[in-house]
């Protein structure tokens, strides 16, 4: 069986093993407070060109959504989503446990666009019975999105427009952010500039665990390690974040984890398309969805495993193939075989 | 100016103001535990049927909903309605406040089906994911709902065997109860048999303000005074309610409010039919939604004032006429005289 | 059975019955965007001497202060209270359900004092855990407290420098604040003046129920309808509360309830101050608290309802006797001749 | 300088790393349902004889707390604590901020008892308001206590039965069991007989991180998996702490951790004792509170990293030394000899 339903099914990248086992005997203060989180902190920094940013590292991304948008909304703000977004369709309503609603917007790719935006905010504005509604105070953009698509510099910019305008703030999840930026003309000062918060996403992109939230705007900094406390997400050996970003961030392996993945999906698509299999989506980044005969996943799923993303008729299955660090270049060459013989 | 904006903009029916005065210097306990409110309370449950139900009463409809939900609930779980459900479309995210998730479900005339509930139900419990999504836990529908349509018996079974079948509990939001009653086949003692939980509106039926919760289901009695103070829901003097609720239910008037209003509504409909306008949804009761062109909305906005339903294109208007315990048939009279010389 | 167990077991006072019934037919919009808001809400800033405050009505307490405390605060602020506040003490938890902490100072008599909110402030400034810990970001006063007891304006404007100095703000709970204004040299311009937040109490001072939360700090101010309506506290007949309080507080009304209530319970102190009996606080308000032989209360009870504040000794209830609106001066003297013939 | 200021400032045990080396290149499925968790699991309820518990896995301990308070309470419960417990004192209200109150008890030593908690649920059952107070709903628990102390065997029997008599769960937060299980004649199987939900911390006792929630009321089980996902609590590679607990309780290496180091804090308070120096508390655990003159203090701070624990007096500064389970025998013998020199 060789692996590809998801990009975090093994441990973490050799270099990061290495470092945690370097600097296990450290004593250093708890709660990310040592000096490898400052290292890790810096170092992101300087990527961003935003000397101002606070950097905060977290477990895990749900933790990073819930943390993020219950300390930067008013009690009667919602934040506005795709449907498909992460934090509307797979997080157990851990943004309404926090008390905020979700706005959900539609979507084909997984992206929403300016214009879809500008409505929203507009038909609010312009409601008699604003105040019966849940106020837009945030909105949410995953990228790559849910379904591998990315955002191009200029239609982020035009998002981070139209919500700076509305007076909404601008939060992306960067949960595969390796390969949003192996994928995309977005840079992460690019990210620095046009959000309010965003986060580098670790735990997909070989890390053991860890987002690097990164905050632009000082407006959110404020009093940000009360927040992370009470939600339960200041790990206590916050060094473990430190020392694990350092190793990402050091000598591009973080860059060369996405480049690396995206390109082993790029080959696994051409394949996908030779077949004549139509894709769910056109995704340029390690997710690809593609949709089969029901005979096809049945034979595939005997020595692959993927992730099952839906029936869209009753003869044919849709499949997601990940990438991911630990994806074997030999793995892909099997797969591809394994497929061109179908 | 006539209004007909909405059912809530006069004060309450003088049989309820005279009980008010009436009982005005009578010095009682506090917050519900008054004779009043057990008497009300025991009128409630003969007209239900329903000797074990456990009865409350509330200011307002908002707060009964927000109150029962939260009360109802595990932190996880979500409740179902339409997404135009006045909880999902109306209520500034107050059962988001309450942590939980509303789980919208599509519908063209308010109503949601036993259908559409089995899938979502069943969608749910096959999901290899089911706990990264909030679990449905309760259904929500309005009676009237807000397009003014109602359920059937027949339907409302369907939806009740559906939901607990599925482990959902029935709660039906009943700030219009009044009109309902007069245009359906369901009866009180139906929604004591189908529901889990309901409301007999007050506010909108002739009270200055009032609903009255209807508990059936014991595992969901337990301690809900304690959530009624928690939610800011306990009125100081209870008794205001208690008085109300005995005068609505004394001799039929609240029968014959709901009875009075719908047939002006229905007066008014055939007018509007006769006229060739296009209904937004056919409603039997106190509500009537119309298309009408933009000039005829500003004509009639002289004389009349309703609620503004939206613009389904740039040269119509949809509008909602409202009628109420306050409604006089010569205000009827003289708009359908208007609307034929139009 | 003459009963003192509290100032709101009757209705409303006649005149504002009164302007009920005068009212009752208007057709008026809803949710408090009427005519007689706006003259209440006109009235109470020019009283407050404050006209750039915005003034809401909510039906009760509990509601005003969680709905106040919630959107005041942000998510890891907690509220400075005493250990005997109402919101700790006597409202199940609502605040906590808005997700906020309480931080409790012990008092014997009801009043927390600048030096102790100094103390409490500089401890959490000073500790190298404060981001462990919640943070002050409110204080919670009541006025008259829950012993009856008051604040001068010099003791308000201490905690008021203290609360803002370490950017807390201060909020007045007034829900007796009649019977305050008639027995401290506190104005409503001065609570306008030192306080962020506050309440002019009218369920226990004569009307059939309602609050008029009157916010002087304009960053308090903005999007409040938002947070009245999530948190069911706007109530659709929003007129009810413009009516009463545009009775209660012209020609002088609110304050007439207040002196005459006090100066009822004033008569009633001294008399039971002869008798020997050790007041438990010295009140100078409408609430008397006492501390008699179990026998004595076991006499008294035959004929007067009072309300039990606990068991000091084995052989000792406290009791609290409660002047209102409705309190007839002839109750006073049958009771005092009771206690002087006991 | 030699660390004793907390028990978490390394790393992992060397067996614990060399597991997470040793799978690291396994691919699992993730969200803690891959055959370490199971196998941990598995050891768990062994131990703990107790085949129908239910074992889930989370990062740390505020997030275990909060998580299982948040599901097992209905909204108006409160969790009963000591004032200075851990969620009470320093966790920045993450249990207020999933809706509940906590009801502080005073203690002097850490440990509350079953005559406090008795008297607090009988006052709350005989309080004629008791509707407008939170509901005590669980007590919680620390063992070993916040001051290092522990319950007997004894003790928790009483505090178990009192709570279980008036419908209070009991939870025991076990950050530092593996001092406790070295230092009381409580057992695992104690823990899983007396208590509703009990966690084996991990993080303080030799794992990177890592708390083992144990659940043996089947009430308290349904859906967990649900709320931890809600929480932010499931972690994505929750293999590591499947490997990790594997690790700690095979071949006896947790019990030896809390032997050791408790082995070790016995030796230094021999030498704190012979001092003179008075003991904050007499804790037989691995935390050790000493209350020295300031000038000590200082000297000692020079070589010596301690926790600063208050100043009872001017003069005087109580510190918290340490041991855990990177802490050398040397160490131990270098600062007893320090400190006899002094």
């Amino acid at each position: 069986m060789i692996r590809f339903e998801c990009d975090y099914n093994t441990g973490a990248h050799p270099k990061v093993m290495q470092a945690l086992m370097d600097t296990n005997l450290e004593a250093c203060p708890g709660y990310g407070e040592d000096d490898h989180c400052a290292a890790a902190a810096r170092l992101i920094r300087e990527l961003c060109q935003a000397p101002e940013a606070a950097v905060h590292f977290l477990v895990g991304g749900t933790q990073t959504n819930l943390t993020v948008i219950a300390a930067a909304l008013r009690p009667h703000q919602g934040v506005v989503s795709t449907a498909m977004g992460h934090i509307n369709d797979h997080e157990t309503g851990a943004v309404e446990a926090t008390g905020h609603k979700i706005l959900p917007l539609p979507s084909e790719d997984g992206k929403l666009t300016a214009e879809q935006l500008e409505q929203l905010c507009r038909d609010h504005e312009t409601d008699p019975c604003m105040e019966h509604k849940a106020q837009p105070g945030m909105v949410y953009l995953s990228h790559p999105t849910e379904r591998g698509t990315v955002y191009t510099r200029a239609e982020l910019e035009a998002i981070s427009e139209t919500a700076h305008r509305h007076r909404l703030l601008v939060y992306l999840d960067g949960a595969r952010l390796a390969y949003g930026l192996a994928a995309s003309d977005l840079t992460l000062p690019d990210l620095a500039r046009l959000c309010d918060a965003f986060y580098i996403g670790g735990t997909k992109a070989g890390a053991l665990f860890g987002e690097a939230l990164v905050i632009p705007n000082p407006a959110l900094q404020q009093d940000f390690r009360y927040l992370l406390k009470q939600r339960g997400g200041m790990l206590a050996k916050g060094r473990l974040l430190g020392v694990q970003f350092e190793a990402l961030l050091s000598d591009g392996l973080y860059e060369q984890i996405g480049r690396t993945a995206v390109a082993q999906a790029m080959r696994l698509k051409q394949a996908l398309l030779a077949k004549g299999w139509p894709l769910l989506v056109d995704s340029p980044t390690n997710q690809q969805f593609v949709v089969v005969p029901n005979a096809v996943y049945e034979q595939l799923s005997r020595n692959y495993s993927t992730d099952l993303s839906g029936h869209p008729d009753p003869e044919h299955t849709a499949i997601r193939f990940c990438t991911g660090w630990s994806t074997r270049d030999e793995d892909i060459d099997t797969l591809i075989r394994d497929i061109q013989a179908l």
